[in-house]
């Protein structure tokens, strides 16, 4: 039974409140990366982390969203996508690609892209957030005029680097899982590139 | 009770038999289709053949060689992806992408891929024979050199079209979407080309 109400948000807002949240957020990408997305209910994260199930569904909604919070704020994942697009434009393509697979390969990251693509593949909710997550972090950067369009650009250069992701991590067809990633990011740097600029 | 003997495989197969193969296949395609693959046994599908268990192992193997071969024998998707190749060798890229798209917007064959790939993604034993099943009927129509080939330059060339794919028919992303299939055939068929020429 949770002492906490969370019908109302008061402006003085309690000591705690944000370290609750922080737990919450950390216990969901913890489990959901473990067990993944559909067999993780949010119960069972309020459970975890000690908690009113009712509480978990007052600060992130639905089970789609706190899975998507979590990603946001408590992975590395879109951070360093944001950072990628971070130094000089003629570089762009280069370090998106190689922040991108890096993430795939990276033994922490890795296992969560995992979870996260099969996850979205599966649960129809959660499929048209799959992208925006990625780049979730892009808007904190730029105007509002500047990220929309490198939000959209960045969107339109998905489709070549997930294809590889998923012919390489997931269906591992050996001639391109086997590629070498300094090979890899040389061959879809260029591409990548002439998309960002659009 | 079945009373067919699955132990031994003599020279005068009874009649029926090739029947009793199609009729399991085309069984199965119906209830993976419709139900997933997950969902869907080799016991259920037996059951629904009005066939013993035993029987659809000793023809098929596994569930997911099961899976394959009624994908490869009953569904259009592999002939119709080896029919792309056949043509100008000019305009390969263009049969091969309008194809490929055409079967995923297809109102018979487009929940068959959207099964096939959801069911890929989420079975490890399946995920490697993703890729080989789209391209299973190719070998039949050149010799063993040229069709060892034309299977490695279409796997190359499997990146970039299901990475589209998998972002206008799973992820919804409305941008890439909503481009119309003509449009989208025109600005990926010069690079499915040019993985094609090698």
């Amino acid at each position: 039974m949770s002492g906490q109400s969370d019908s109302t948000r008061r402006p003085g807002r309690r000591v705690g409140d944000s370290g609750t949240r922080e737990t919450i957020l950390a216990t969901a990408l913890e489990m959901f990366a473990d067990r993944g997305f559909a067999a993780t209910s949010v119960r069972a994260i309020a459970k975890q982390a000690e908690v009113d199930p009712a509480l978990v569904r007052h600060f992130f909604g639905t089970k789609q969203e706190l899975f998507t919070t979590a990603v946001v704020d408590r992975s590395k994942v879109a951070g360093r996508m944001a950072e990628a697009f971070r130094g000089p434009a003629d570089s762009i393509g280069e370090r998106l690609v190689r922040t991108y697979f890096t993430l795939w390969e990276d033994p922490e990251t890795g296992p969560l892209l995992q979870t996260l693509f099969r996850s979205a593949v599966s649960d129809e909710e959660l499929a048209p957030l799959f992208v925006p997550m990625m780049f979730a972090r892009l808007q904190d950067r730029a105007s509002d005029a500047e990220s929309a369009t490198i939000l959209d650009r960045a969107t339109l250069a998905t489709p070549q680097i997930l294809g590889v992701a998923v012919c390489r991590y997931i269906f591992r067809i050996p001639v391109i899982a086997e590629e070498p990633l300094d090979d890899l990011v040389a061959r879809l740097a260029p591409q990548v590139q002439r998309i960002l600029e659009g």
